[in-house]
């Protein structure tokens, strides 16, 4: 620890950008006082904004961009037609050596193809995957992929595997993390050939993985696996499933407590306690999609989000910094080729 | 409606039959007093718990089983080798004529399999789906399908459209009920082929679907569409992430009001408004997932249940059979068929 880590901030993605982005800064270096922060956006908006924080603004540099990436910007468009944006230029960023992550709250498939290009792939690593810390009942859990990779082949479920338990060793700190596919069933038989083939692969890689096979839906939040892994379009289904029936509980809850006087009295006397509940799930806590597998650590923050959720998202990246979580996809990459293949039994007569 | 019903029912299916089955089918004879019904099972136990209901007694008829389907039993052990089961007779009595459908709280994936053997898919169809009514936060939505089936073609995702926008159309009467694909994203060119081509498949239908695109995993809960498409594979993971993160938040709830004396106490001041939303969540209200598109009416309880779910999944296939669910899905089918193919335009020069 000690050593300075920097990160580069795509100043200008995100609904509330570039206030919240400053800010949530601000707030990530109180918590993470050995970051700093390369700001890449319209420089006279940031600076005044910047200036408002004197301890952020001795450890933040401003780099001037014009272009922004639009919400709207389809991935390819964004890609080659906005090679001056801030979200570009902060990815090229660490391309460059110059920041050793970045985070952006812009348009997810503009980051995601950007991040692609232009840091390409760790050895090993054919997709990259988006990954997010969930709360459950028995702590937090990683899911993966989001929706990074719509089709997916079994090579690319193994090592989102791989990812996600180094993931939740090294960066949650979880010291013997088990790993499930995310099925329709708990059987071997079930699902598709996909699934299966993929589910073979971590059992035969030699890895140290405590695979656990496969699990359903509500294994999600019930916390039976700290890691889930599943295809980007099946990650995304069940994510944004949850998200939804998420708001459908505090809604009906809230219509609950509106209901007569009685019950806004109850409200009232319970309202601490129904905070503590409210934190638990808030998503500003969980704020941040980690995209795994880059050269560089790439966190897409919530569009939607505010400076509390950004400066959760930063923390994320600087985790993953301090403890070297790209290196350790590299090595126990490494460690799976020079697992022996085994030589074909001879038969004895 | 006047004119009496007959379903059978597996009396020996779930972790509390025979006795939920028989009270479940008591209550349910309150809301529908038109229904009679055909109980399969062990004779001995049944008949004194029928007695207890003097009103069932006269509406229904035991028929004597031996054999019990197991929870553990795969579907294809079970078709063959479970013929004279309490589930495969009452399956039997429906393709017989002697019910009009048949309800089952018994191993969901024998109970698929006996139903697509015995009973056979409806012209038009070429797969059975499953599907479920969920409360959203505009009233109640319907999902399919939930995993009969794991692989699908555009063909089958197409006919799930067919057969839910009937379902909501004719058993929920919605007027005109709104359609949608669930995807990874609203944009036309999201998702893969399978998705794209079904989407096609609807809007050059020539049916009268209102029909929307694609919805994401969040727009379940909100109710964004009355009837939402998926594989098998994906319903399952969203039906089944969505009662987890359900249980999620009421275990945090629970825990948020044993938290102190005041929220113990605004905990019984609010109870009358608290009861009042976990009824409007209460799974037992939604019990029951349709088998759709097969000859005769077939409804799976889930196999916890208890009387009071039991009866709603009674009341599920009653309201099928008198709305006559079948013969307008045929009806539509044909009318698919029925529509003249365009003659290629003449270029006017």
């Amino acid at each position: 620890m000690g050593s300075e880590i920097v990160i580069a901030l795509d100043a200008m993605g995100g609904d509330k950008a570039p206030g919240m982005v400053v800010r949530g800064a601000s707030i990530a270096r109180v918590r993470h006082p050995h970051l700093r922060f390369r700001l890449f956006g319209d420089e006279r908006r940031l600076k005044p904004l910047v200036e408002r924080f004197r301890r952020l603004a001795a450890a933040c540099t401003i780099e001037h961009t014009e272009e922004v990436v639009e919400a709207t910007d389809k991935p390819a468009f964004a890609l080659r037609q906005r090679k001056g944006s801030s979200m570009s230029l902060a990815v090229r960023a660490v391309h460059e050596g110059r920041a050793a992550g970045v985070v952006s709250a812009g348009n997810t498939g503009a980051l995601m193809a950007i991040a692609k290009v232009v840091l390409k792939t760790l050895p090993g690593i054919s997709r990259p995957a988006m990954a997010s810390v969930f709360p459950t009942l028995r702590g937090e859990s990683v899911l993966l992929d989001l929706g990074a990779n719509i089709d997916c082949g079994a090579d690319n479920l193994f090592q989102f595997a791989v990812m996600g338990e180094v993931y939740a060793r090294s960066v949650l700190l979880i010291e013997k993390p088990t790993v499930a596919l995310l099925n329709v069933g708990e059987e071997e038989l079930k699902g598709n050939e996909v699934i299966r083939t993929a589910a073979a692969k971590v059992r035969e890689s030699g890895l140290p993985i405590d695979f656990k096979g496969f699990v359903e839906g509500d294994d999600i939040a019930a916390g039976t696996v700290d890691v889930v892994v599943a295809d980007g379009f099946v990650g995304n289904v069940a994510l944004k499933t949850a998200e939804g029936t998420a708001r459908l509980y505090t809604e009906f809850l809230r219509a609950a407590f509106r209901r007569s006087v009685f019950s806004k009295l109850g409200f009232f006397l319970a309202r601490p306690a129904l905070h503590a509940f409210r934190d638990r799930v808030d998503p500003r806590r969980y704020n941040g999609a980690m995209l795994l597998g880059l050269n560089g650590i790439v966190v897409k923050s919530h569009g939607g989000t505010d400076h509390r959720g950004f400066a959760t998202a930063i923390g994320m990246a600087a985790d993953m910094i301090t403890q070297g979580f790209n290196a350790r996809i590299i090595d126990e990459l490494q460690r799976l080729h020079a697992v022996p293949v085994p030589e074909p039994e001879t038969i004895a007569v």
